[in-house]
């Protein structure tokens, strides 16, 4: 049997699911640990620190619909969130890996979606929103 | 805090994870239900039933080389098992997403990995082993 998340932890969990459904690109800086670690679903490598991820996110939440929050899996420190979400009106299905710290600030963050094709396309518009803003 | 699964749950995540790692598909069939649903990385529909599951499996078995699980996320009735593996020579990341029946047998497993380029690459390969066999 795994132990219940702390308090905080609970709190930063519940914070991210009301931040990406509203799309709240105010609040998520104060979510993100100064070191988070980012690993998206298109590339091999991490991106690292809070600034790079606010950019980042802020770009996936323009291409990333509807997000639609589903199955939910505890670890002792971290949680799968599974969803549904529409990237240019095809339908995808992905999974939020997320670790907290005590603070209940997010240190890392994994995402895979699927299907891959989609995964491409949505790289791509991301790649274009942040190398013209 | 989530319930402890059932003993025949715990042994058919055991098991799932014994057979990836050993490459055993000999003892695949007995682990699956009848009408078992997979999803996979590369493309959204869904499959349904084991001699179906059976057949890609084995081959997604010929292709991703070297896995290993990482971390490990619980619900009341399933589990998200994180692994790294290698597809050619390149190393991906993904999750497999299990749920199991009172029988240990299992019901539903989606997959996803990153990067996506690889999982194209992955389908593929799988594909030309499926059309071949």
């Amino acid at each position: 049997m795994i132990e219940q998340p702390n308090v905080a932890t609970q709190a930063g969990l519940n914070e991210w699911r009301r931040l990406v459904t509203a799309i709240d690109r105010d609040r998520l800086p104060d979510l993100l640990a100064e070191n988070v670690v980012y690993r998206n679903p298109a590339s091999f490598d991490s991106y690292v620190g809070k600034p790079m991820l606010v950019a980042i996110l802020g770009a996936v939440f323009s291409v990333l619909k509807d997000v639609e929050y589903l199955r939910q899996f505890e670890s002792e420190t971290g949680f799968v969130l599974e969803f549904s979400a529409n990237v240019g009106g095809e339908k995808v299905f992905g999974v939020d890996i997320l670790e907290f710290n005590q603070e209940g600030k997010i240190t890392d963050l994994m995402v895979m979606m699927r299907p891959a094709n989609v995964v491409m396309k949505l790289s791509e518009e991301v790649g274009q929103i942040l190398a013209t803003s």
